[in-house]
């Protein structure tokens, strides 16, 4: 069975909606999406270095429109192995399984993986939102685009907007 | 570099002192090593599945004697990766990063991994305290004596009592 890593963060997770929120319950201010372009995420919100040290920060955050209908059809023919690099934050680690549980109940803590470093594990195909990612693994790669990478084209990575495009490309009729 | 995966629990963590001591603490009463012998831990101790959802458990747990000073060492020579399997108890998640950073800072955050299944990380030798983990992986074999596996001899592990006896192993003058 094909093995396909999927990222959370930027992936499952859609994580710029909460960022938008909490950035505004701070300050007063609304972001938006234009303003994120080009921008890494914590150059976009430097506040995330705090938030990430926060319990109960990663549980709030939404969940990626089509991400649970498609991942579920996806758990049915494929090996899937959702991956997060957080264990460079501790206190993330516990609310991003119990996100998961909460969110992808389907998804068995069997298939879940927190590291440092997604090299460690061998695959198929990768779908994540980052080139540190994509670029290193050895498989097929789908890059989710995120406003922290969309203006970076000089790649050869497939690329997908949306959940639903992803399941066009890995679940064709 | 030969990659070791070296097993958190059992093998890092001497976790049957705090067991001890937690049983005591809760019944007055004082179970021994003897009594342990054979029983899986859950057995010997079925309020385990009550301790492990409780915030701050893990990192109360002693360092197993030793391991300090011979995982450093290994850590020069070797790619050492440090597992556990710990996203069925997501509470134990934040406590293990946090243990491992106070007891063994030298492992980066990048060398250690949370998942359910050991078999998705490929290596060369693994240090284990359970079958379960050792019989399915492919390289070397080094099974860390534990009262719950010390009387199933019928194996082809090699087995370590000691961390003095892992750098006899791994570390020959």
């Amino acid at each position: 069975m094909k093995r396909i890593i999927v990222d959370m963060d930027g992936v499952l997770a859609d994580v710029y909606p909460r960022f938008f929120e909490l950035y505004e319950e701070e300050t007063g201010l609304r972001k938006t999406m234009d303003e994120m372009i080009g921008l890494k995420e914590g150059e976009a919100f430097p506040e995330l270095y705090r938030w990430v040290e926060t319990p109960g920060f990663f549980r709030t955050i939404p969940v990626m429109p089509g991400s649970q209908k498609v991942l579920k059809l996806l758990n049915e023919t494929y090996e899937i192995i959702v991956i997060s690099m957080a264990t460079e934050f501790p206190v993330s680690l516990t609310d991003k399984q119990l996100w998961m549980n909460d969110n992808f109940p389907f998804v068995s803590w069997k298939q879940v993986v927190f590291c440092g470093n997604k090299s460690l594990i061998p695959a198929d195909l990768m779908i994540d939102d980052h080139f540190k990612n994509l670029d290193n693994f050895d498989g097929e790669t789908i890059m989710f685009i995120q406003p922290h990478n969309i203006n970076k084209t000089n790649h050869h990575h497939k690329t997908v907007s949306s959940w639903a495009e992803i399941e066009k490309l890995l679940l064709p009729d």
